[in-house]
């Protein structure tokens, strides 16, 4: 199938959006949980969490202001602390039950099996049983000017990462872990196995 | 496995660089490819594909411009054009092979079976049989201030997708395709199955 710009920007909206959004390839699937200052938690899927430097370890993610639970933002905002903590099989569908629009002062932590963990003196919540959670302090953001979405970045303050995850060499392997990818918007993958391939170097 | 922001910044490097890179969970798996002003072709994995909206169509991608090959971004900045097209099965050991540095004026195209396509009149060289392949126009830039990386944005000007993956809703069925995700730097997974779930309303 070939779409013109034309041809895609008539689709029907519905069948543009899924469209699109699975036009990236697979996408990290997280949860980004946070507290107000009057303590109601909050957590909410993201698809959108990307790597921008390892020193100092630096992650953002894309805030879309219409479509978005707001809360996550103004939270972020108002503590300064949030966590991003890895989707994994076993909790695939109460992840994706975060996305259900609640009301102000609803805790979608009391909506679903998800449970909140507060780990050290770290102000946000953690999403308990993830196989890797990232404690972040927001950095700095960046207004989008093609579409008014917000580029959010954060450090990294902390991590805890299942033990038997690790590999030698420092990665992660998420595959061990159970760590879902999100195809479109609704459409979850866990991979089973995964190959690891060597430093690349010119051929001669 | 509990690492401190000072205990992650005190890791030897290459640990510290695998770790951090595959802690946001799988990332897409793409290959940018690009031609110069005069004719030099140039092809390069990229896991930092972000959707940042549908209605304009609109995605980024982290340059990290000392690591990075940059003849991805002279190239875009250059000519205006560039394409993204998915990693897949049968292509990952000559995908992942692109990320060796080769020196100015020669082309990962010529050092892979990777093959160049040029479609209607884009500009920019597609990667023959990636079930998805995207044709993009540069749109801005925003200069990270925390980490001097860019965020470089394109709107997407034309799309190719084999019929078989687009499914009645327009999600693109990434499983059926072969696509794959990127685990770290280095480690390939291609999922074998996926779960579409249901669009989440709150619960009464």
């Amino acid at each position: 199938m070939h779409l013109s710009r034309k041809e895609l920007d008539e689709l029907n909206s519905i069948y543009k959006i899924n469209f699109v959004n699975s036009i990236t390839g697979y996408k990290p699937a997280n949860l980004i949980a946070t507290k107000s200052k009057e303590g109601i938690s909050n957590v909410a899927v993201f698809s959108s969490v990307v790597h921008l430097g390892s020193a100092p370890p630096v992650l953002g993610f894309i805030l879309r202001p219409t479509t978005v639970p707001r809360h996550t933002y103004s939270n972020i905002k108002e503590t300064g602390y949030y966590t991003i903590n890895h989707i994994h099989k076993a909790i695939i569908e109460d992840a994706h039950h975060s996305s259900a629009k609640y009301p102000e002062g609803v805790s979608e932590f009391d909506k679903t099996t998800l449970e909140e963990e507060y780990l050290g003196d770290f102000f946000a919540p953690y999403v308990k049983d993830c196989p890797v959670k990232i404690g972040l302090k927001y950095l700095e953001e960046y207004q989008i000017k093609s579409n008014n979405t917000i580029f959010v970045l954060g450090e990294i303050m902390e991590v805890y990462v299942e033990d038997h995850l690790i590999e030698k060499n420092g990665l992660i392997n998420l595959t061990k872990g159970g760590t879902a990818a999100i195809n479109g918007l609704d459409t979850y993958a866990v991979p089973e196995t995964n190959k690891q391939l060597e430093y690349q170097r010119p051929k001669k």
